[in-house]
This record gives C-alpha cells, structure tokens and sequence, in this order.
C-alpha cells in the first residue's frame, strides 16, 4: 500500500484511498486561492512554536524558509497542485517536508486542518472586506460627485413607475449614497466579526501543548482570540454574513441599474450611456443595449444563490466540524469576485452616463406632477388635507378630459373647484418651486439637497 | 359613484375600484396587526401639526382623543376592520373621520402612507427586536447554567459525527452561548439601522409644508431621522437584515436542537428530554419523540423562506416605492412569530434535559478519543507531529485488530511503536487529564471553562 | 394526570405535556382546512375496515354518520378547534369518540396519522391542481382572445428592453400562451405523483392487520396505491415539485406584468389599465396606480420563499417521518392561495387593458427597427450577413448624426453605403412588411400568428 | 478605431468597448463548454442555408470544412479563447472568418445569437439528461442488488429518529428506488420540453429569409420546433425546471446521506463504509470519517442556490432577451457537474458498505419495537384501537419501570394489563413475525419486499 504513505492521516487505514473518492473530497482546485494565507498563518504559527519551544529556533529557520520558498514558487506559477494534494494545507506542508525534510512535520504540531481552514478563510475575507469598504466608499464619491455636477436637473420622481412628483436628479442619486452608507456599515460590523483568531482550537477541543494564541492573534494582527474552540472550528456563520452583507449591495446596485435600464430606453431618453459601456446586437444593427446594467441585475441572483447554499449547508448540521463545511468556499470566493466586479463596473459606467436634462425637465413638466404642492396650498388656506386632496383628484380628472395641463388653466376655471385659489397658485405649479418647497431635512429642495451634499463630503472618510 | 368617496384618494377616478381588486390589494388582513404603532405615530404626527401650526390646538385635542379611543376599541376587539378599508392606515383614517367629522381629514396632512408605512414597521419591529434581544439574552442565561450544573460533566466530542476528543459538556453548551452572543450582536446593530425616523419624507419628495421632523422623532424616541427622503420610502433592507439575523439564529438553534434529536436516540441515550417536553405516536404506544426539537430545526426552513422572498421581492425594483413592497410584511411578522416562538420554547426546554453522564463517560472511554493526546505525548518526547500521527494511527489499527483498547496496552506493546513512550503515557490516556491538558483559551479544561463562565458571568448584561 | 386521557397518546407518559409545547407543535390552526379530506379518507377507510371485517357494519354505519355530522357541523361552523386538538386528525377523532363512544376508538385501526396526512394532503393538492389547471387554461384562453382582438397591432419588439423588431402584440401576447401551456403541462405531470393513495402504510412500516388498499384507492379515486411504506410517509417531493410548478407560473406572470407596469409609464403610453384595475395614492391626488400587476410581480418572491422553505425543511432529514415535515402545509396552503388568487386577477385584468395602438405603431417606427430587415434585404443581394450587418450600422449612425430615419433617406444615399440598393429597398422598410416578412413558423407575420391563433383554438381542450 | 472592426456588430458604434466592460461582460470563460454543440448546430444551419439557396454550396462545403477543422484544434487543446471572443458563438465565428475569409460572414445569415443560445443550451442539456438518466438508473439498480443481498437483514425503522417498528433493511433501500424513479420520472419530462428547437426564431422576431426550420430540427434530432419566436428565445424554464429536478435528486441523496452518517457513529454501528471510502483527520490518528456522504449532504446546498440564482434572474423580467439571461449558464453548468458527481460516487459507495446484521437485529430487539403489534393484537381480539394503544402504552411504561422487556412478561403480568392477551400473544413478539406480518402491498413484510424486487427486476429498463 503505496499510496497510503502519501495521507498524513494515513496510519489507522488498511486500504489506500478509492481515486474517484480522492478527487470527489479534493478541494484543492479552488481553496489553492488561498495560498497566500495558508504560509502566512503557517508562518505565525511557526513562530508561536519556537517561542513556547515546541519546536527548535533551527526549525522554526528552516519550515519558514521553506515556506516562503514555496509561496514565492506558487506566485511565479512554478508550483504545481495535483487532486491527490487533497487541500491547500495538505499540498503546502508535503511540499514543505519535500523540500525541508523531518523538520517539516513538526509545522502541523498544535494545530488541525479545522482551525487552520478557519484561520485562513478568516484572514482571505478580513483582507477582502477591506478592500470591498473601500470600493464603496468610492462609489459613494462617485455618486455624489454626479450628484454635484447635476445638482440643479429636475426630473420626474416615480412611486409605482407612475409619474409622482418632481425630484432633482442629486436627491436620486444622493439616496443611493445612503443605501451604500448602511451597506458599508453592515461590512465594517461583520468584519469585526471575521477579525478574530480561531487558531490553538485545533480539532475542535483545543490542545494539550503549551501554546500562545495571544502571540499568533498579535503577529496576524488579529483583534482577538476566539473563545471557544468547538464554536471557532464549526461555525461559519461570519462567511454568511458577509454574503448577505454582499446581497443587500447587489440589491441596492440591482434597483439602479433597473432604472438606468429603463431610463436607457427610447420612450424615457432621460439617460444615455456611452458607446463605450454599451454593447451591440449579432444581428440588428442598430441596437445599443445596457448589458453592463443588465448583468449587475442579474448577478444579484447569483449572490442571493451563494447565500441559499451556504445556509442550508449549515442548517441542522450537528457539532462540530462536518465536511460539509467544505462547501462554504466556493460560494464565498464566487460573491467575492462579482461583487468586486460589480461594484467596480458600476463605478466606471457612472462617468459614462450623460443624463438628457431637457428631456427630464419636460417630462417633469407633463403629468400633474404638482397635484400634491397644490392640494397643500390648499391646505395652508385651510382646507383639510382629505378635502384638498378629494379636490385636486377632480380637478386633475377635469384636466385630462380637457387635455390641458393644470398650469394653464384660468382663475375662474381653479376656483370653480375651490374658492380659496388666488394668484399665488401659480407659484406654486412651477416645477422649479415644487421641488425648492420641499426644504425640510431630507426633501428635494435644491437647498437641503446641497446642504447634505456639503455634509457628505465634510466627512473625513 | 357613491363608492368613490369611500377612497380617500377616489378624485381623479372615473370608475369605482373592482370590488376584487379591492381584496387582492388589500392588506388590512395582515397589517391591522401595526395598529398601535399607527395610531401612536399619528398622535406624534398630529401633535407636530398643531406644534407648527398645520392644524389648531382644538384639532389636535379631537384627533388624539379619537385616536386614543379607535385604540381602545380596537384593543377590546370592538373595532371591525373591513376588506374594503385598503389597509391599518386607511381603517384608522377612516374612523377617525367617521368620529371626528372632517377635523379628521386634516390628520394626513404632510405624509403620505408611504412614509407612514415605513414608520410603523419601524416602530413595530423596534419594539419586537428589543424583546428578541431580551429573549435570546435569556437563553444564554440558562445555557450558562446548565453549564455549570454539568461543569464536570465529560461526554465524547465530535467531528464528522464521528468520536474525535472528550470535552466537556459545559465546553459544549458555551460554544451556543457564544454563537448566540454573535447573534445578539447583529441585532443590535440592525436596531440602530431601524431606528430611524421616516416620517416627512412623504410619498417620495418631502414636504412644502413647514414640518418639525426632529421634533416627531424626539416624541417617538427614535435615534435620528432619516436623511433622504427617496431612500426612506423605498428601502426595506432593514427588514431583510433582520430576518438574516433571524436566520442565523435559526441556523445555529437548528444545530443544537439536531444534536438533541441525535442524542435522544436509543443509541445515544446522552439525554432524556422530559415527558412535558415531548410528544407521543398515534399509533405506537412506547414511542417519545422530540418533536419540540424537530420543529425548531424545521421552521429554520420557514425563516429562509422568508428571506428569500423579501429578497426576491426588492431585486430590481425601481425607484421609488412599488406596491411590491406590500410583501414585506408578512415575511417579517412571520419571522418575528417564529422566531420568539423557537427561542422562548428551547429556553423551556434546556430546563427539562437530563444528561446521562454515565453514557457520555462511557462513551467518551471507547474509541481511542485520546489518540491525539498520546501523540501529543510523542511530540514533548521530540518526535515530530507527522510521525506521531503516523504512529498512532497504526497503534489504533493495531488495537483495532486485537479488540483492545489503548489504556489496556502494556508498556512493552506501546514500545513495539515507538521506544519514547514510558510510564507517564498512562495518565495522558485518562479522560479527565486529556480534558484537563487543554488549558489553553477557548479550550476545553475544566478550568479554562469555568473561568469563562465566571467571566461570562461577571458581565453586566 | 385527567390531562393524560385526552392524549390518545398518552399510555406510555407519567407527566402531562406542557401547555405550551402543546400550543408549539399544534397544528390544528392551519391544518383545519383539511378537514374534508380527512373525513373522507376517514370514511373511506372505515368501510375498508368493515368490508375486511376488521370493524362490524354496525360500526362502519355508527362511525360514518358520526364523521357526516362532524363535516356538516365544520360547514356550518358549529364545530370548535382548539389548541390541545393537536391536529386535525386528533380533533377529529376526538370529536368522534365524543359522540360515538367506544366504536369511534375503532377508527384509527391500522392507520396512522403518518399515512393519514400524507392522504390528507394529496387529496387536498389533487383536488387544487384540478381548479389551478382550469384557471391556467382560462388565462390561456383570454390571452389568445386579446390577441385574437389585437391581431393587427404593431408594436416595437424589445431585447434589453432597447427597440429591436416590430413585431405584433398577438405575437407578444400568443408568447405567454405557450409560456402558460408548459406549466399547464407541469402540473398535469406533478398531478399523476400526487394522485397516488398512501393509506395503508401505517407508521411506516405497513399494518398486520388484513387491509384492502386497493379497495380504499378505489373509492377515493387515486390512479394507483403508494408501493413502499417507508417512502409514503417520509416525501413531500410532490409537494416540492407543485410549488416549484407554482414558481415559473409566478415568474411567467410576472414578467408579463413587468411590461405592463413599464408599458402604462407615461414615457411608454402602450397601455391603460382601467380605473377599475388601478388605486390611487393617499397623497398625490393625480396618481393612478398598477398595483395588481405590481402585487402580482411581488408576489412571486412570496412563492420562490415557500419553495426554499420546504426544500430546505427536507435536505438531510433522517428516514423516516420526523416533525419538521409538518412544515410542508402552510408553505403549501400559502402557495396554493396565492397562485390562484394572482391566475384569477391576471385573467380579469387582460379585461380591462386599453393598447394604444398609435403610440404603439408610432414608437415602432421611430428608432431603426427595420434595420435587420435591409441588412437581409442586402443579403439577399448577396452581400455576407456579417458585412450586410456592417454596413447598416455604419447607415444607422449616419442617419443618428443626421437626424434621420432611414426611410426618408434617398436612393442615391443609400448607395453611398452599398452599390446593390435598388428601389424595392423601400417596401422592406415598411413596418408593416418588416413584420409580415417574417413567416417561418413562429415568426411574427400576421399569417402565421393568425396561423398559430388558429390552431389553439382549434384545440379541444 | 481599430478596435471597432473585431466586433461583429460595431457598424454603429463611435467608441470602441471599454476593456473592462468587455471582460465584464464576456461568457467565453465559462460558455466554451459549449463549443461542440454550437458548431454541431452552426454545421446543420449551414446545410439548411444551402439547402434553400441563402449560401452556394461552394460556401457550404467552405464554412462546414473550417467549422470541422476548429472542432477539431478545440479537441486537441490548440484553440485559444480569448475574453476579446465575448462568447462561444462569436469566438467560432471570427475563427471561422479568419480561416475561410468572406465565405465565413455568411454563417450569420438568418440567425442571431439569441435563438442560437437556446440551442447551444437545449443541445447540452438534451445530451447531459440523456447520462443524467442513465446515471440514475444505475443507481437504483444497485440499490436493488444491495437490498437483494440483505433481503433478510432486519433493523428498527426509524420516525422521529426515535425506534419505531422493525422494517427490513431492503425495504429501507427500495423506498430510495421509488424515490429516485419518480426523480427519473421528472427528468424525462422536462427532457421533451428541452428537446425543442429554437433556430429560426432569430433575434426576437423570426426572420424575412426564406429558412427551413424543420429540417435544421430533423438534422439535430429534435421532437419539435418552438412555436413563438419571442418565447423561444426569451425564457429559460426549461433549465430552471431542470435544476429543480436536480434539487430533489440531491434532497433525496441528501437523506440517504444523513442516515448513513448516523449508522456510521460508533453508537449505532448499522454500517462501515469501507477504507477506500472514508478519510482521516489531520489531527486525530484514530479518525474515519464518512466525507463522501457529508459532502453529498453539503451539495445539496450548492444546486438549491443555483436553483435560487436563476429564479432570482427570470423574475420580473422584461420581454424578450435580456443579457441578465447569460447568469442561467453557469449555475446549469455547475448543477449538471455536482449531481452527476454526487450520483456516480453514490453509486460507487454503495458497493463499499458493510452492514451490521447483528447489531440492527439487536438494536431491533431492544425498545418495545413490536408495540403496534400486540396492539394490533388487542384489536384482532376485539379491543377498539385507542383503547389497545392505551392499554400497551401502560404496559410499556411498565415495562420502562420493572427493566424488562415486553416478550419476557408472562402471560399473568400481560394478563393485569388486558384479559384478552392468551399464549399467541408471543408469536406477535418475535421480531422475525412482526416484520413478516406487514404483508400488504407496500409493507416490509419479506414476502412483499421480494414480491417488490421481483418486480423492478423484472422491469425492462
């Protein structure tokens, strides 16, 4: 039995491994992603090991050395993975013993591939996390400063894709920034969560060798040490969290990219983005089409996927560890990556945005979009607030039978609907007056709208 | 068309609303349940009004006191809601004006039901995270307990379901203590997200009226008020953060409550879940099944479910509010129903455990559950892990083939695998010390758990 | 213990169940809708029994006029549920001791309420996709009605949502059809799964007592008996699978009522839904809302949650039945409700559509739509499709920077493109021959959608 | 702009595509998967384009000769894909370009890449179902020579996870055959609404040429060819109904694997998977553990999110192609690879268990598994169910008390409990009898089991 001797578990088993098994349970395909974080954990790890001298400062000279050789080999593309590695942890530390002998078997002393996966997925995700922070944080920039540049465009604001009420087109974008502000939040809370030190829980019980998981937690710069090792080497409801954390941003880009969608079409005009951002048809010639838009949209279903998976993988799974757990890597690496890529096209697409003012103005103008500034005139000369609105209803009912617009209508025809109407009505039904009125914290008002714009970029971060 | 002036919103309508699209679109079925939030921040809404002027102060004196008795009726089961009432907002608006004449119709000036919508799930689901928190602070409370009565309690740990290392029961209940601490955690974080005040935003641009929103939210103790108005009115990412968090709370009752289930088998016999606590067949007289167990395990996938639908609901929905948004209600009083209902009965019933320590014992004696101990021995002897683990596992084989377990072995049939062992071997293959030795943090000594339970204990909370 | 005796459990118990875990896994609030099928199978099952002897004809008759009362007192709403009934089988049998004495102890004789629900449900779910086909076929019906009224209407073709074709709104509309006609096909497969009898397979094992399955099948109707005990009680593939066969019709549904939303904009103008069909806003008094189809398109997350519920209450569950799996029904109940509500209002709505066949003509014309057809115009002269393609986009945008549509350019500069344009290009840029071009099957010519219109309706069913 | 000149559709374009937007948007990496199909399809639209005289046939003999000769560089590895290709469709199509010059722009005639997706897709799939169902067939054949082998193996059925009845062990293992024929059952279904053939249906519309849709169907062996242009390229049903039938293959694995899980502990001891199909731990030298099994179990997780993903992508989109359809391939993709992965190995693994006759007899013997048959008894002698249960619950409870077992009572104890019970009685309590009683169809009895076997076996397919 040849192939036994190659399983660092090898001993207790009489037959070597089925090959197809092999391949069935290898995870090395994808966890070799995490490489990088695999040595620098062996590396703390080793440190540990000399310190509390498990093992000799000449070892400890000799497995770091033959680690960084190693990493150094996998980023030069000079190391090869094969199926039979099983894992990222088992393929580094045979290559270690491969190249430093004896000494290489003392790496894996106080440790488990349990903790060890924990540690590195943790130290993956703390690394991206921040990286996705800060991506949004530049989204964020980026919308207000779009915000800015389009600070004075009024265009129709839409309840129930029905024409409501004119908005600036800052306000809209602004709302955005306040989705992605809560969204950033949501990450920076979870990565406090993945920024804590599950290794010394070994297999699941802890060990028997004298260790200092406080010198790792320090050396990885890890907030602090988990505090329970049956807890730190089962759960992983921290990958969890950050996947939906990653579903609501889908969501939120999913509700802009809709409407850029629509805004996109020949009947709305009110947007159009850039040749540059857009793609062509195989067969008709003159199509444009948003796909950027398009498939930010419907990456958010590929995001909300990798969130069922990983639930149900965990639901109703007994303590502790169970290989099942292996399945978590996959779908946190694949929100990973299309998060990162959405987030970051999004970014680019809204410099090649040119927004039709004229056609937003217009259509803004058309529609009754004043009815509720008039039913509070209304109510400000004391006509209750059901009332006034009953009123508009009929007067806006009147108008489409009429054909006209509210804003050309007569005195005489106004007040054959309420006597309270004056020549300050007018006032109110420009579109321009509208939107100032609304100046109370968080209105459209051009005023309040730029004072929460000077208040985002006063902040520091 | 006497229908039209039942609609508050019936002015511009020339036909009166299909009698069943009046049902299909009503929500009074399942949102009366918001009433007391709705009537509460009505009364805030109104005082604000007669504050700034938007109504007098004898309107305001007739509106809450009608208010207050539409709650008291309602309260006493007085108060008849009727399909064709829309939903809680137009039921209480209406009566209102029924009792108050048409003073009542100035109560809707300056919002608009989407605001106000968003108000009341804020105020609802503030209340029922506050009492969630409680709940789940209680639950670790009684794990604590149950800890310390069973502090030196020794059952086999496992990993693959498989025996791997002895722990203690108490190390056991402390790893749920800490899942639900992170648990807790996240739904403090989403309070601070959900308490924000919307009220002002109206249907989606504010107001022209001069409102005090500070003023509203300092009479409905809220945190701040919301910043833009578009985002207030079409977001519900608070709701799905907290039926993630509910989730995961599912998620990790689910876990405890499969190990239960597992261990109430007759195979197991690790514990007896009382008669009060379980349920019988109706057709085999000797069965005691834990169906409490089973169905918290079972409605996790109840809890997903909703997630998924309140997510699938917002996936690209345009700006701003959508009739869709309706569907986030029953998801989450769903959830919030659930969710109690699971934690407050697995409270109950961790009182009505009883832990077979004999069985655990035993159990943990059989199935070389020290084997890591032995080659942890082998590593302080200098010999380094891999060929420890080597050793051992062919030690395990050969125990296996013979029927023997380790501690039986004499010294001279240990020496056959490796010449370092020596007498003091036999106290590292005693349960109590294998437990024991894990003394580092979060590992599973009995002194290391009892001083995390001090700790746990001496928090203030 | 008097608690005890109303268990029909309880022999084997010393303490009474806990009151609340009573109200935790009592399903008798939902379960009541059952209450048909449970008697039926009841009373079926009893003349099993008294046809195999097992009961007298004395007690067949005494236990089936008891059951009648019972059904006709639930019907009349005489009959009360309570919490401690359990479920609807115990409430039931309860209910019938009551009345009957010791004989109505006999009804439960080899059967459990393992095999009784699983009966129960597919009796219900059989009976529900019976009506849920109706309705599906009546939708079909109403939409190949409107096309056949529209069956001249040009309209732009979308892909991204960006003008494409003109195609014919009978060829959008006969699109559902066959949408719908597969899910029709998908549910009358799911039926012959569900229409299987599973009575007789007792707990799980089957009964020793002389049972005549085939006879129970027979009377109440099923296609064939269940053919293996333990998998009768323990799936709910079938129910998993009707959601999953509710899921695509919702989806289908609602990717009809997306365009109906974005089609009744202002900026689209294609359709109006009647006042009937649409409610206004609380506080804009101008507004008309598409909220059924709003509704409609939400609620497809309700159902795509229902169906995450159930699979994820089934992945992993031990053999055979355990309690989680009394969390299939009101995901069930919910979906069934639902569905049928979203079919019925879907089918009443096409009703009251109003197309705007000039905007609609009108939009088609404007924006290049007949470009593909040129390009094939180009290639029947024989150019390469690939550079036929070309050249009409490099026209495309020659005629954006101009200002003008191609079909107003003249001959001369159309040549300045390719020297093969003739005068016969003309006729190809005529929307109406662009469209009637088309005539492959499954085109969009008028003779083939009439073709196709023609063909559905000369179907029987 | 040379750029502009490698895009097939870049005529009207002013800009070149943005590096990023191309990466972005590309499917090359994951879509030249299907890169036989789309040449097997573009070959037969060659033919037909010949055939009715679109191409010469000079140009038919060119365009199939380079098509074949890149089959062939993709089969040997000396293809290269480059992200700047989009997709498989127009990679092929510039190679094809480039190796036989003009000729190669005539593939495109009369297609678009909207119907030759679908039939790149429905080509793999139809191929992929085709093993998918000789995969499962395999399975339940040998699951069929498994319970074969044990046929006489008794073992406590299971609900609740609590001892129930005595069941056979091969009628455990056939209830997964039902299971997994209805699974069969479901994907032969949804192989005839995949085996439809879309070319033809060009962008959206059909085409202006005169095309042969038929016979491209006959060339490539569909059943059909689809009836509406816009459905045909629109709708992905087919491959959501595929993952869904996936979804319940891996929901009933799943199960199987939970079970296998469990008998494997040390505490149950129902099975040993042998060596070649367990793995040990890289910490603990005495661990085996049933991976195999766990990560079926966890997959499981992986093909509902994709299920998730895509239902999440379809819903509420607009008509007709929209790119956010491009997310349905890789979630097809990765479910096609797991099941069949899962299925194989499962398969495989089968053949690798070792059962514990001895131990499931035993564990049979012990827990008052034959209850329901002296009930039962009770019943054959007159006693009313209920009241038979309740007096065997008695006994048991008793029984419980004194530590006996029920077949060790003698008759004057059975005899305290009810006057009925004579010396037949012990009959019912041999384990042997009581499975052997369950004779009707669908019951454990072996009689019935090997009548069941016998009659799979007997089945042709």
């Amino acid at each position: 039995m040849s192939d036994k001797q190659k399983k660092p578990w090898g001993g207790r088993f009489c037959e070597p491994t089925n090959k197809m098994v092999e391949e069935f349970t290898s995870s090395i395909h994808f966890d070799k992603r995490l490489y990088r974080y695999d040595i620098e954990g062996s590396i703390a790890h080793t440190k540990m090991l000399a310190r509390r001298k498990l093992i000799s400062r000449e070892d400890e000279r000799l497995i770091i050395t033959g680690l960084k050789k190693i990493l150094a080999d996998i980023e030069k593309g000079k190391f090869i993975f094969k199926p039979g590695d099983e894992d990222i942890h088992m393929a580094i530390e045979k290559a270690l013993i491969k190249r430093v002998g004896a000494t290489g078997e003392k790496l894996h002393t106080a440790r488990s591939r349990n903790d060890q996966v924990s540690l590195d997925i943790r130290l993956y995700l703390r690394e991206e996390i921040e990286q996705i922070i800060k991506m949004v944080a530049r989204l964020k920039v980026l919308l207000v400063g779009l915000a800015n540049k389009e600070d004075g465009t009024i265009m129709p604001g839409y309840t129930h894709l029905q024409k409501a009420q004119p908005v600036l087109l800052a306000h809209y974008l602004i709302a955005y920034w306040d989705m992605l502000d809560r969204d950033e939040q949501r990450l920076r809370e979870c990565y406090t969560r993945v920024n804590i030190m599950p290794l010394g829980s070994a297999a699941l019980a802890g060990t028997g060798l004298p260790i200092d998981r406080a010198y790792v937690a320090n050396l990885l710069k890890f907030r602090e040490i988990s505090k329970n090792s049956m807890d730190a080497v089962s759960d992983r409801d921290f990958v969890a969290e950050f996947i939906f954390a990653a579903s609501l941003i889908m969501m939120h880009m999913s509700r802009f990219c809709e409407d850029l969608i629509i805004w996109s079409t020949d009947e709305f005009q009110f947007v159009e983005i850039s040749d540059a951002f857009t793609t062509g048809s195989s067969i008709m010639p003159q199509k444009k089409n948003p796909d950027v838009a398009e498939l930010i949209r419907g990456k958010t279903g590929r995001v909300y996927g990798n969130l069922v998976s990983l639930l149900t993988v965990m639901k109703g799974l007994p303590m502790t560890y169970n290989r099942d757990l292996q399945e978590d890597k996959e779908p946190l690496f694949d929100t990973v990556d299309t998060l990162k890529g959405c987030i970051h096209i999004l970014g680019e697409m809204v410099g090649h945005l040119s927004f039709n003012r004229d056609k937003m103005l217009n259509d803004a103008s058309r529609g009754f979009l004043t009815a509720t500034d008039i039913a509070e005139y209304l109510v400000m000369k004391g006509v209750p607030f059901r009332a006034a609105h009953e009123i508009i209803g009929r007067l806006v009912a009147y108008c489409i039978r009429k054909g006209k617009d509210i804003h050309v209508l007569t005195l005489r025809e106004l007040r054959q609907f309420h006597k309270s109407f004056g020549e300050d009505v007018y006032s109110y039904l420009k579109l321009e007056n509208a939107v100032n009125s609304k100046k109370s914290p968080g209105g459209t008002s051009r005023k309040a709208v730029l004072m929460r714009i000077r208040d985002i970029e006063g902040r520091k971060k």
